[in-house]
C-alpha cells in the first residue's frame, strides 16, 4: 500500500507510491552518451581559451608549469550583476531589489569531459577548497545575504555548457524557502533543545537501513521521506551550521565521500543526469545550534508534473530503503581515499 | 540590469535575468509533433475500451446514444489508495500516514488527441463541471484534507498516457507548501484587513501591463514576479476561497477563458508542453477572506536546475510584461464564448 511520509526537517509530506513502485534497477538510464573529449577547440572553458571568459576571479595552479587545475570566472550570462547596489523598492504590491549579486562559474578541470565520479580525490578536494574559499570571501560582503553552490550535470539537469563545471550564486536576499526551513528547525530546537538534523542522523546511523556509507566525519544516506528516487544527502557528523565551518581535513574526507557517491550513481544508474547543491546556513548564522549544512545530490530520473507543481508534494516511486540497499551494493574499483594519480 | 522581484502572495523572490534575457518569440517550441489521432485501438481511454479502466466513477453522457463526453475513472496506478484508513504513526523522527486518498483520471474527450485549446467551449465547460462535481463530492469526506486538480500535457510536463486527460488527487494532509502560503496570506490579511489576491488583481487591472485578457468575471495575467516564462494565472474577479464556490455561469465563462489562454499558448508558442492546476483553499476553509482560488497554467519551456533546487528561487529569462504583450497580440480565429459545434 502507498504511504505518506513527512520530512522531519522541512515538514514536507511525500507520497511513497508503492502501487506504481519501481525497482531501483528500473531507474537505470539507458541512453546514448556522447564520446568523451579531453580538449574541444571551441570550448571557452578549455585551456588556451582563457581569453573567452570574463577576467578570472581565482585559479588553482598546476604546480610547475603555467597550467591550472581549477579556475573561477564570472558567469558571462550572469543571473545577477556585480556592478550595482542592492537597492530595494516597495510600491504597493510590487517589491523589487536591483539585481545585485555574484554569479561564478567554477571550471572543475582543464579536461573537457572530466567527471567528479571518475576524478582522483585530491583533485576533487581542490574543487571543494575552491568552493570554500569563494564562500568565505563572499560571506564578508555585507550586501550578500545567501550563497548557493550547485552543479548541473547533463541536459535534464539544466546544463547548457558541456565542459565540467559548477556554479555559485550569491544573492542579496535569503530565499523564502531557505527562510521557511530555518523557521521549522528553529521551532524544533526551541521545543526539544536539540538540532533536528543531529537527531535524525543519530537515528539513521542506529537504524542503518537508509545509510549508504559512513566515514569518520560524514554519512551519506537516503532520507526517510526522500522526495525523488536516489536523492542522496551527505551530512557532516559533527554539528556545523555553515559550509564555511568545515576544516581542511574534513574537506579532504568529503572529497572521497562525494566521489564515492557520484561513482555509485554513475556505475549503478549508468551516468544519470544530476544536480548537487550545498545547503548551508547563511554566513551570518555561522554559530546557530539549529541548522546543519549538507550536500544534496539529486539524480534527475523523473519529471515534475502537475501534482507536484500544484501542491508542492512529491510522489516518489522508489522506496528509499531499496535505493540505499542498491547503492550500498554497487561495488567501486577504488576504495575511499585512494587515488588514480 | 537584472532585477529581483518578490511574489506578493507567496513572498518568494524571483530573479528576472535580463542579461540572459530571451525575447518571447525565442521561446517558441520548434519540434516534431506526432500526428493527431481520433481513435487508437490499444488506448485504454478510447471508446470501446471502457473495460480496460477500473470501474467508472462518473460520466457525462452524450445525449441520444450510449456514448460519453467525459468519463472519470480511478487511476489504475494510483499514487494513493481508496481502501484504507489514513492512520498516522509517529516514531521518533519518522512520521507516516497510511497512503489513503483518491486519485481520479478525468478523460476529457472520447477523441484520443483532442486538445482543450481546440475544443468548443461547451465541451470544456463539461470538463470543468466534472472537476467541480468531484471536488464537491470529495470535500464531503472527513478523511480528505486537500484536493489538487491538475493536467499534464506533453512529455516534458510528465504525461505518461497520450489520450487527453486531467487528474485529481485528494490527500489526507494539507501539503506544507499549501499551508505555508495560507500562513503568508493570513498574515497579510491580519495586518492590512484585505485579501492580498484581491489587492493584487485590482492593481494589475489598473496597470494593465501584465494583463492578457479580462472578461466579466475573470482576469488572465502574468505575475509581476512570474517564476517561469509564460506562467499564466486566471483569477475570478470576485473573492472566492475555494473552487467549490464557483457558480454555474462562472464555470461556463471560465471555459472560454481557459480555452482562449491555452489557444494563445498553442498558437503563439506552437503547442508547448504545459501543466495546469487549480490552486484552491481546502473545502474546510470555504468562507475565508484571505485566500482566493485561481487556475495556474505553467508552460514547460525551461528546465529547473541546481540553483532552483538548492535555493527554491527561480530565474526567469522572459520579462512578464513582454510575455503578456506577446500573448495579447496572438490573434485567435474564435472570439471568446463562440463555439465550433
Amino acid at each position: 500500500m502507498p504511504e505518506l511520509r513527512q520530512n522531519f526537517i522541512t515538514k514536507e509530506w511525500v507520497i511513497i507510491a508503492t502501487e506504481r513502485a519501481k525497482r531501483p534497477e528500473d531507474m537505470v538510464v539507458r541512453r546514448e552518451h556522447k564520446p568523451l573529449a579531453g580538449f574541444v577547440p571551441t570550448c571557452p572553458f578549455c585551456p588556451g581559451n582563457e581569453d573567452k571568459t570574463p577576467p578570472e576571479v581565482m585559479r588553482v595552479p598546476q604546480p610547475g608549469d603555467g597550467a591550472w587545475k581549477v579556475r573561477v570566472v564570472p558567469n558571462k550570462f550572469a543571473a545577477l550583476a556585480r556592478d550595482q547596489e542592492p537597492l530595494r523598492t516597495i510600491h504597493r504590491s510590487r517589491r523589487t531589489i536591483n539585481g545585485f549579486g555574484v554569479h561564478d562559474v567554477i571550471i572543475e578541470s582543464p579536461q573537457h569531459s572530466a567527471m567528479i565520479a571518475l576524478m582522483d580525490d585530491e583533485h576533487i578536494a581542490e574543487i571543494l577548497r575552491t568552493y570554500k574559499r569563494r564562500f568565505d570571501e563572499l560571506s564578508e560582503d555585507p550586501r550578500i545575504a545567501h550563497i548557493t553552490i550547485f552543479k548541473n550535470h547533463g541536459q535534464d539537469a539544466g546544463t547548457s555548457l558541456e565542459h565540467t563545471h559548477s556554479q555559485l550564486i550569491a544573492s542579496p536576499v535569503i530565499s523564502h524557502q531557505v527562510r521557511q526551513r530555518f523557521h521549522e528547525v528553529l521551532r524544533h530546537y526551541d521545543e526539544y533543545g536539540e538540532c533536528p538534523f543531529c537527531q535524525m542522523i543519530e537515528e539513521e546511523l542506529s537504524e542503518q537501513t537508509r545509510v549508504v556509507m559512513v566515514t569518520k566525519n560524514f554519512v551519506a544516506l537516503q532520507l526517510f521521506a526522500s522526495p525523488t528516487p536516489f536523492c542522496t544527502h551527505i551530512y557532516p557528523l559533527r554539528h556545523m551550521a555553515t559550509f564555511g565551518d568545515i576544516s581542511a581535513a574534513e574537506l579532504s574526507e568529503l572529497a572521497g565521500v562525494l566521489r564515492a557517491m557520484l561513482a555509485k550513481l554513475y556505475v549503478g544508474l549508468q551516468d544519470p543526469d544530476f544536480n548537487y547543491t550545498i545547503r548551508t546556513a547563511p554566513a551570518e548564522s555561522v554559530g546557530v545550534r539549529y541548522f546543519h549544512w549538507y550536500l544534496s545530490i539529486i539524480p534527475r530520473l523523473t519529471r515534475v508534473a502537475g501534482f507536484e507543481l500544484g501542491s508542492g508534494m512529491f510522489i516518489n516511486t522508489v522506496l528509499p530503503e531499496a535505493a540505499a540497499q542498491f547503492l550500498r551494493e554497487v561495488k567501486l574499483e577504488r576504495a575511499l581515499g585512494t587515488s588514480t594519480t
